[in-house]
């Protein structure tokens, strides 16, 4: 992430040396500011000062004996004042890289003149007070004051936890001097005071696909008031900047092979290109995936199982769950649910074992012991009552595993499509990136058996954790970089998903494991 | 003072005509305007948005279904835009020229779509009642909340005056779109609320020698809250923006002529050059040019004596009172007193008539029966009591007289210094361009006679009223006068007076009328 030549900040911090002024040099002292700072520089660009700021020069300036540093960044071909320090402090210079997540937020302190992260921190997006799901908040805007009171429930939080990485860190907050945010359409509307309103109602426009540099005094963030703040753009209500932010950390756009980028959640959000071409698409995978419909299904977190094994001859379960809960049912350690990573192991593997058919029906004979029946839905025990961290037994429905076939075949069917579109074969994709935290506990192959996936080579997925904040920081460290958010956006075409016969047709071949066309899945053994 | 092909405006309104978004295309609202107004204008030049402006597009655009008008301003290469309207809207687009004097603010209305003046009003400075003189306000301005109770005195007069004017043209305030604001140095800081407490202390030094544009709203002005101001900007403390505006009115800068541009004043302010150098100068000439001292000296208004004759054979006085106030002797319509221009007059017609020495003494003999003696000082009697307006004698005592040619010397000894630091002389001028409107009553030729100005033909003198004003509205209406403003501040070498022995001795010897080399005057006859 360290910053090169060709990809040099476009926040900086310069000591220009001033000469006091004296009669025979008159120049004003923001003029002599800003003449010094472009010197400093060494800036083909003029360098600039918001009116609000010129004001407090010249007692500053003088204060220091004009011996400062300048804070500064690049907009538009002209450099612009952030601040201005004792150039005798020896506070450094830092940013805030933020993945503006719809439940989680994650904020990385970033010092910026050693191109470094410092430090990391992650906490859910207080708007879930209001609704866990966008279309509660986007209703709860129209509300009488609704907006600003969701867009003050993100910044107060935020300020909180900016407050505490700068204590921890013994930083000023006013010595933070950038910011860069990367999240989905709506949450980026609602975090920069924007009416989500025309996001969900037919055409879906969003106010803004991009903004300029915002100084973060206009959204109430408590580092310093110029501080610029860096959001990165969307290409609509269902591409958001995080995907954009994605595309860049994962670096497709800079490579000539051909890449997928997916990001697995509810909402499967697909990106297919190279450095020539990008295409992307979004559509409805269901909660499934997540494992947030099954019975037992929750989030990932401590006791939450996340793994599992089937040995094929025993049919014996092993179950990992989340931290260190050994499956040794003592009631209070045992497991108390499954996530969604768990959730695509486990029916793997039980269709691996056999105990479920080619259409994710429970095999009475190979599943015998385990099968109990509750108001005529048969359930599969999973970890019985006396191992559980519930004191009940944790179950897989028929009505469960239906649910996640019905979510890897639309994700199947929509990769399948957008490959389709830009006739590009599966096979041809040279790297499959997967983003975002859930799909970095995704095991491929868990995920390849069930048919989620293309039966690619293991080696061809690439799990790459919080592209969105990795993005982010990426744009808010370098020039380049962040010139390239805005060229992928531009570059994007974004492919509505169109529930056709074909669609539908791709789709039901896809609601088999792994699919009724088994020649698409030659590494997965189908038993008898 | 209309637009032509080379000097178009930099504020602009056009009309986009805009297709409302569809499925196929989604394009953010604000993303969709800013491309629209692009095309429409047939720009290069990209445009943008204040981030504070954004939010209240979508429904904006919603509401007149997309067919706007939209205001736009040009800066570093981007247009700016400063408001949308409902294109059926019938109303025009309208800025504001203000001449910001200390004592007088003149206001003009302008439609910026035709380029022409629309209507002027002149009132007091408001700040008169903190202080008269500039410095007085400067240590107003160091008290607790004085700078910006100073900053308010004016801005709350002028949203008067604006009110007014748009009522009285029926226009409303959020048509007037922008702005342009000229006055000296001092007087700009207190406009703008920056400090001047440096601005009278050595080195002197302003706060800021040029501004960016500033949305209005910061500034608290009550028209369009985006609307630009433009500030005219300044060399130093001694060399305002009322000067480099007076400059680009002036058309000398333009010019391949060397042409001296004067504002006569208490501080006297000189240009002098071409369209290839300008050099300015600003020294003390005392007040007694503007009529401050003498004893019956007061500023132009109705009864005050702004033209004097005096018949070189009878000696017989014929006097011009301002407002139609006959020379009648009927009590309370008499003259009340006696104006700069006034002053000039009588001391240059004193001289002509032999009534004073060229050390402008009384000549006793021919002052018969004008001459009296106040506490041993001599006074002529201009009007005796039963002819004069306030039921006492308007008296010309020999202090007055003393005061002037001190003035007009200084003044003199001004332009010498600022013509032979050049190597031109004075012959060699080919225009003599007189700025302001205390310059626009002076007689040249009871100037010369006095030897305040150089003794060149009539013709040479051009007066030009208030150039500050008028290099206002220029610089509003034209994109290259705009930038004519700054690259004449730039242009600029300020001399600063260096009041030495050579000064000191071309000062001497210009303290005689008209001077001791009568050579520099052969146009004026000394009577024997």
């Amino acid at each position: 992430m360290k910053n090169n030549g060709e990809n040099k900040g476009w926040i900086r911090r310069v000591s220009p040396g001033l000469k006091p002024p004296s009669l025979s040099d008159n120049t004003a002292d923001v003029d002599r500011l800003l003449k010094g700072i472009k010197k400093s520089l060494g800036a083909a660009e003029d360098v600039c000062i918001d009116f609000s700021q010129a004001g407090k020069a010249p007692s500053a300036l003088r204060q220091w004996n004009y011996q400062v540093s300048a804070f500064v960044y690049l907009e538009h071909d002209r450099w612009h004042l952030i601040d201005i320090a004792d150039a005798l402090d020896r506070q450094g210079m830092y940013g805030l890289a933020l993945d503006l997540g719809s439940s989680t937020l994650v904020l990385r302190l970033i010092d910026l003149e050693a191109g470094s992260v410092m430090d990391e921190t992650a906490f859910h997006n207080p708007q879930i007070d209001v609704g866990a799901d966008i279309l509660t908040r986007i209703h709860y805007a129209a509300r009488e004051g609704g907006l600003s009171r969701l867009q003050a429930m993100v910044i107060e939080r935020l300020n909180d936890e900016i407050g505490a990485l700068a204590r921890k860190h013994g930083i000023r907050p006013e010595s933070i001097v950038g910011m860069s945010v990367a999240g989905n359409t709506t949450m980026t509307h609602l975090f920069l005071g924007l009416n989500p309103y025309w996001l969900c109602r037919e055409p879906y426009i969003p106010v803004m696909n991009r903004t300029g540099l915002i100084p973060c005094h206009e959204l109430g963030l408590a580092i310093n008031p110029q501080a610029p703040v860096l959001v990165s753009p969307n290409v609509g209500s269902y591409f958001g900047g995080d995907l954009i932010a994605g595309i860049l950390a994962s670096g497709m756009s800079r490579q000539s092979d051909v890449s997928f980028l997916v990001d697995v959640g509810t909402n499967a959000e697909v990106v297919i290109g190279n450095r020539e071409w990008l295409m992307a698409c979004a559509g409805a995978a269901g909660p499934a995936l997540e494992g947030g419909v099954a019975d037992m299904g929750m989030m990932a977190g401590p006791g939450v199982i996340d793994r599992v094994v089937i040995d094929p001859v025993t049919r014996e379960f092993k179950i990992r769950a989340i931290g260190n809960h050994a499956h040794d049912g003592a009631r209070g350690k045992g497991p108390v649910g499954i996530c969604g990573s768990g959730l695509i192991d486990l029916v793997a593997q039980l269709f691996s074992a056999g105990m479920i058919d080619l259409r994710g029906k429970f095999v009475k004979s190979a599943c015998e012991g385990r099968l109990v029946e509750v108001d005529g839905i048969r359930h599969l025990i999973v970890v019985p009552p006396e191992n559980s961290g519930t004191g009940r037994a944790l179950t897989l429905s028929q009505t469960d595993i239906d649910g996640l076939i019905r979510s890897k075949a639309a994700m199947y069917t929509i990769l399948t499509t957008v490959a389709n579109t830009v006739n590009i074969a599966l096979k041809e994709i040279g790297r499959f990136y997967v983003a975002g935290t859930f799909g970095s506990y995704i095991d491929p192959r868990s995920a390849i058996i069930i048919g989620m996936i293309p039966d690619l080579p293991l080696e061809t997925y690439v799990s790459l954790g919080n592209t969105s904040l990795e993005g982010a920081g990426m744009a808010l460290m370098g020039a380049e970089a962040r010139q390239s958010l805005f060229e992928i956006r531009d570059q994007i075409t974004y492919l509505e998903l169109n529930v056709n016969q074909e669609f539908m047709n791709l789709f039901s071949a896809a609601k088999f494991i792994p699919h009724t066309d088994r020649s698409l899945f030659p590494s997965v053994t189908v038993r008898a």
